[in-house]
């Protein structure tokens, strides 16, 4: 597909996301990690506003200056910006003016792309739309999370996202140790993170052929997994009692059965789904009762051709850190991964709101490990 | 004016005031101390369901059960309600459905008052209606907050709302020691707060016939009165200092002058004007800065019908206390004004966005001392 | 007696109240409002040198002048201090320090106070003496504090302090309406706080002659008092909640049964003696559920001579605001009282551990709503 | 050396450490991460008491069982425990009262390791002091935090500790690419967390044969290093705003140089010493600015026998995770190291204040990336 075509297809596809929701759903931003849909839409537009149209478009008319400052995410490069925690208080630009602006970038990066592009702008040009195929799978999750947390609950949707991937096990697939190559390697788009390719040297393992499922955590409930300590680590049982917490993300106990929130609304949990919505923290404990553990970045990616993945982003026990030889690029793009290395933990995979043809087995996704709006699951090491 | 007339006009008139906004604006809380507009326009309805229809309309069907849970404000006899910090988190209901929600209950209100009431009832609908007053103010102040702290600084209206009061004194008024009496008397609607009335005993005092003006106010900024910690209560000056303030909310310097954020968006500060926009400690602090005091509530009261007010709500030093033989009705109605008489002042006189005819020059309106989102001025006293 | 005579005793009877102590009690500070006794110790002393001898005695040399850094309490004029939350954090200057500090600002005293005085600074030292009395109460608060929330629950000592005082009730006292006088009079010390002496009008009341007993306010418990928010102010429900109040401060529930924490240890709760260590939302709950109320401080003051006071601290619905006339002095000394005029309700009377003759009926002590570490208890009113 | 040998030696050099304090020097909690001096030889005391005597010896009598609730740290096994906040509360029980706690308890182990010891004890005990030892190296972080953080800034102690290494570096050493191997082998003592020794693989890579310097850290500070983001992790950038870090804890800029608070007291900062006193995110943006990295925990350990090492801990870009076949102990003692792996970093080496013997070049010290009151310092690779 042309880079044309490409551009218009990833743009269309954040618009059709948004397509069932209200005015109103727009604009909230129920807790710090979650963003306004209309945000979301501003912000990878003015990704391509700033990257590509400002410095390379002579004759480009910036759509309104005032928007920088409201659409620039976390690049110190760029400037002041609004607070992460104030998007939820803005009103203006309105929903309308935001779509204005998408059509008025559009306009612009069309004709740009009906030229010929120097291989860097090529390059940009595909980060920007991976940039903004990341921000369609946080517009699912942000989504989820403002309507799955407003006291009516009301669907999304009847149709679009299903929830119904099932998780059948044959059991564990063995890996011999050995020097294997860990890292991207192709012609094809790859975010920085995933470089260089690397030799490193793994142990024997054994890794799971399918994610943990909603009935086997219930099991860990069961047996008293929230109320015991031993299966925590000691910042994972600060913050289960701190929070209260005794089940995923979105589960509710109705008349003694669990329910969860899905995008069609409150559904009795789905027994043979993979469980989702886990914390690092939980994922962790539940591998700890099990007698096992989380694999590594590298067992994961090593084994991945041996196992299906895809409906769930799987938390690893490896931190988010470079891999040898990592450079940043220059200028504001050298933001966008080396600045978050510290802290986060990798989860390797995609989920059922990943866009298409988004991940690879070499992707790196990355969050603290006590978040859960993130459509997370647990798959099995030993 | 018959109460269904009166009804009418009240609920109009809180519809009116919306009308300028863009459905984006009827959501956010950027701070927790303003409400999105869709929720007072939902909790004044909330208010004639709950205390009007569902108990005394036998076949009145209530729109939505749900809709006490988003819309009780703080009444505690109601039940379990919205934490008052996430209103702003909620995009449902939208916009649309909240109207909806009026029209249902005002077409069944409108029916119940075509018919008689008993006085206990008659009593409750101006409750009601006088509440709804009330939110029309906050409706007002809140708006202003919401665009005048949105980044792109959107004027409300152009003609609606005026700013322009000027305040022209001639000097002070002597008022002589003695006994006087306090509180409301007649045969028109008040609140519980402003009973009994009762005698007390004034001092002689002096006290300003205007209010004062951002050029005397302007005066004190220059003279320092931001950063001279002797004219500040403690607590004010802990508040000054963690909140950086220097000016009045809303007042921006823009090339070395002076402006600030009206109705019609940014405009040059109008010297003329009283200062708007300041907490009690502010207000404290010019007085004092000026060798005076603000003055109590009862010195207000005493000499109010000898100059003109009604342009702001103005501090006194006064806390917020029951009167002598004050009486908390019965059920959640006693949750009115009572449990809010600690660690408030309490302001006398309106403002420019108080609704004509709601208030009175026994009124007691009352804040806490570091707000100033409400619009609230300063007269002298000695 | 003499200044001299009188300037010692005062200064023997901090450092009496410290006998008890081990050197580690000395130091900490287990919340906020407490403050570790050397502090205590050390800030009274200060207090002369700052404000007699620096100013006053040509040839005085300061003890060391990074004290003034340490021991320097709310006076902004005096300079930069510690703040108010770091005081535990600070083990030098040792308590031997302390009272070698003592030693040499009592010697320059002494010599100074043989002479004779002009009347302001006779004044000075009376003011200096006054507020040392005010911090051999919260000496003895902050001790309690200290050694009741230790896990070993140690007692202050066996023979001093005692909290026995019963509280029997003839019933209620009448008072008719008219006109009174209000504030100090006489040729005594008093704060300025006190003045000036102004007349008021009171109505009709009646005020109970004697406080609320551990027995009265038990029953209020087993009643529900504390589970029912229609007693309470909105703040103070909040308060509840948030700390899971249940019961005055020091009180535990051991095998069924109340016990309390005395400076004798842990005690089982004398039913006669008033009830001590509530808020100011206790008592209003409590005066809330009996139908009745608290008195104002100026109905308090009125009837003050026709019943007993002085063994607890009575919470008044009055809050702390200048009298008319009220006059800050100059300089540091201004800082006394004015400043803390906002957000505290006053108290009136005396309690066990006011140093004796310390207090008067015209005395008007002050604390936040929420603060039950002093000794405080409940008179009612009607 | 003996067991019993070792135990005294051991033992009594954490008393040695206190031996320069005043009495109040033990009691002080200034921040969370530091203990009370009186916490630390408690805790080490309690340690033995609960692991080693209550559960083998029969007719051992228990110092006061309310000791176990004031010295256990964090074994969630062995019951509830003083929030880590509250250590700088508790005055009791005393200093004295502490050691006498230690004489108890030291003359029991005493006649215990007497006799002859299965090999499970034998280990515990081993265990048991290493871990004094490792409190012994917080007891002098912790006091010089407490002392140099006192606006005296008293010096603790004129000979004991100097921090007088000088960091000579003649470049970088190269290591080839190839398989090694990490983690303890030997008969010694290891914590779990060196083990299982494993393959790794490791590509090229040059590590500095010395730490920087005091004076190459000040080229970064003078070349703007605190103020130019692109140096910083994301959440060190905001570490560094918020805490408003401008030089490395302790010092101080006066009259124009550089001046560091050491166990001595106050001194001008020495160039040719090793940096100290650092963060993670500090060290990191050092590496950056300078082109380079820092090196992970294996790098280090691969490289560890070319180079000196001991007069800092070094931070690593390496997160404390476990090591493949890492297996915590049961019961209690299996909290030692496990429930701590997540959102920490690796630091490899030593310190000046490390007890001798203590560490070895697979030892694994970690700690928070923001934290800085233990000695650490930089080694640059890349």
């Amino acid at each position: 597909m042309s880079l044309l075509n490409k551009y218009k297809e990833v743009r269309q596809r954040s618009e059709d996301i948004c397509k069932p929701l209200q005015v109103e759903d727009y604009v909230v931003q129920p807790v710090v990690d979650v963003s306004p849909p209309k945000w979301h839409l501003g912000h990878t537009t003015w990704f391509f506003e700033t990257f590509i149209l400002k410095p390379n478009v002579t004759d480009y008319k910036e759509f309104d200056p005032n928007y920088n400052f409201v659409f620039n995410s976390y690049y110190e490069t760029i400037g002041t910006r609004v607070v992460r925690t104030d998007r939820g208080n803005l009103s203006r630009p309105g929903v309308e003016d935001v779509y204005k602006y998408r059509k008025h970038v559009d306009a612009a990066m069309e004709i740009y792309l009906e030229n010929e592009l120097w291989k860097e702008l090529h390059d940009l040009v595909l980060l920007g739309l991976n940039h903004e195929q990341q921000h369609q799978e946080l517009l699912c999750t942000d989504i989820k999370y403002i309507l799955g947390n407003n006291p009516l609950q009301p669907a999304y949707d009847t149709g679009t996202a299903t929830e119904l991937a099932t998780a059948k096990s044959a059991g564990f697939i063995d890996v011999t140790a050995g020097i294997c190559e860990i890292g991207y390697i192709g012609d094809g788009f790859c975010f920085d993170n995933e470089l260089s390719r690397h030799r490193i040297y793994l142990q024997d393992y054994s890794i799971a052929d399918a994610l943990v499922t909603n009935a086997e955590y219930m099991q860990f409930m069961e047996a008293g997994g929230y109320t015991d300590f031993r299966h925590w680590h000691s910042e994972g049982w600060d913050w289960v009692k701190n929070n209260n917490v005794d089940a995923p993300m979105y589960w509710h106990l109705i008349d003694g059965s669990w329910h969860n929130y899905t995008m069609q609304g409150l559904k009795p949990v789905d027994l043979d789904a993979p469980v989702c919505h886990v914390s690092f923290y939980e994922a962790a404990a539940y591998a700890a009762w099990k007698g096992m553990r989380l694999p590594t970045e590298f067992e994961w990616e090593a084994a991945s051709i041996q196992f299906e993945w895809g409906s769930r982003w799987e938390w690893t026990d490896s931190a988010y850190l470079p891999y040898p030889g990592f450079k940043k690029a220059e200028g504001a793009i050298g933001e966008y991964n080396g600045k978050f290395m510290i802290n986060q933990m990798v989860l390797r995979g995609a989920s059922e709101v990943t866009p298409p043809g988004h991940s690879r087995n070499t992707y790196r996704n990355f969050f603290h490990p006590q978040l859960r709006w993130q459509y997370t699951g647990i798959r099995l090491a030993k």
